[in-house]
């Protein structure tokens, strides 16, 4: 049985984790949140699933939106007892501990199951879809994003100068999918790379209808309140999927 | 209106096109075909479109597999020429001048639209997606493959050392969808980046569902039988989609 490396219980990566701006600022701190938002199916009245739900920015934001039910599972204690520690106690919002690796839910149990950023960590992608589209009631909503395939392929990814100046991303070993170890807050922090074919198929064997894609690319207005983000126009980062349930 | 730059009958292209393996070797001169044929539904019986037929490779495939009709359509008068000159007059396969910016299809005439290698130098690629819904009968099939906007996105595209010996691919302004001039084979070559969102969500707005993609990269058996394909692996040249026409 694969049993995910829990990274987000090193201190040192809990501590940078803590830091970064969507840490801090939560979902108006995630550049990609407003694209996201949008490709969400209405949540009131609904029973959400986050996994990997972190902090519980995104709970609390669909309890806020009128969510029947809000079960946020992640494989942190540190993530889960801030999470707990910041969620009123309405009862719409529960928390628990889960690894996505071996996660089960109960069929028919959910409307939307949510992801943000959680889905590169997990190295049996297939499993894990086939658990959500069983957890899901017909024509429910997969809603997630994932760190983008260009993002992750290159043995020694970083930016590069294109010859005249400019910035250009690598990509090589992009048909070479499995684990990349990278040191991004912690050291050994392994992910792993799929490509966009891969994760498509996937879905679509698993029973879901792909109903919108998109690769973050910041707006013009978030390059000028932010122009750190300019790059991000070079290579998308992020890959955004919708995908309904099929009956 | 748009109408398509006709590089294939620009004398310096087309003395170069002609000598391409796929050109001389056909469909087997191809290293793509055995995957993209995984993707076609059976042919038998059924109406088959090619969009940009070239030589008419694929038309004569598709005959010799039983369609009840083939119609190769294509800008070129050069490619169109040595096309019937190299296919029997058995009523089966017809060919015709279009173009792929102001084509027009009668409604619901065609089981199977194929493409192989044409779409990235169609600027309006939405009208041409819409024009082929209507042109499908209800669950007809569009298979196609492009080039990869990883493959198109850079301004400066071509093999660069990864810095330990190794080849890296270079993407910048993935973003910036429009034109990209290369010279390939002839000088000014337009071809339109658009990136794999675009392309898969203006399929499904279309009317089309996503039903299998992918990104080629070369068997084992390839790449001992033509060494010069491993570079393949490390960036995908050609995106391959397979879509439905949704009822």
């Amino acid at each position: 049985m694969v049993v995910a490396q829990n990274i987000y219980d090193r201190p040192d990566f809990f501590a940078g984790y803590s830091r970064l701006g969507r840490s801090v600022a939560g979902l108006g701190g995630a550049p990609e949140w407003p694209l996201l938002r949008t490709m969400l199916p209405e949540v009131r009245g609904r029973r959400v699933v986050d996994l990997g739900c972190g902090f519980g920015w995104f709970c609390r934001w669909a309890a806020g939106a009128g969510a029947a039910s809000v079960r946020g599972l992640d494989l942190s204690q540190n993530m889960l007892a801030r999470a707990r520690a910041e969620t009123p106690d309405d009862g719409v919002i529960s928390y628990a501990i889960a690894d996505l690796e071996t996660l089960e839910l109960a069929a028919a149990s959910a409307d939307l199951v949510y992801s943000s950023l959680a889905f590169h960590y997990v190295a049996d992608a297939a499993r894990l879809y086939a658990v959500i589209r069983e957890a899901l009631a017909p024509n429910g909503m997969l809603v997630f994003s994932t760190e983008h395939p260009i993002f992750m392929a290159a043995d020694n990814a970083g930016w590069r100068d294109d010859g005249t100046g400019g910035k250009t991303w690598p990509v090589d070993h992009y048909a070479v999918e499995g684990a990349r170890v990278t040191d991004w807050l912690s050291v050994g922090v392994v992910k792993y790379h799929r490509t966009m074919a891969t994760t498509l198929n996937t879905l679509i064997r698993c029973g879901f209808a792909i109903t919108r894609v998109e690769e973050f690319s910041p707006t013009p207005e978030q390059i000028a309140a932010n122009p750190s983000l300019a790059e991000e126009v070079h290579r998308p980062m992020f890959l955004l999927v919708a995908a309904r349930r099929q009956a």
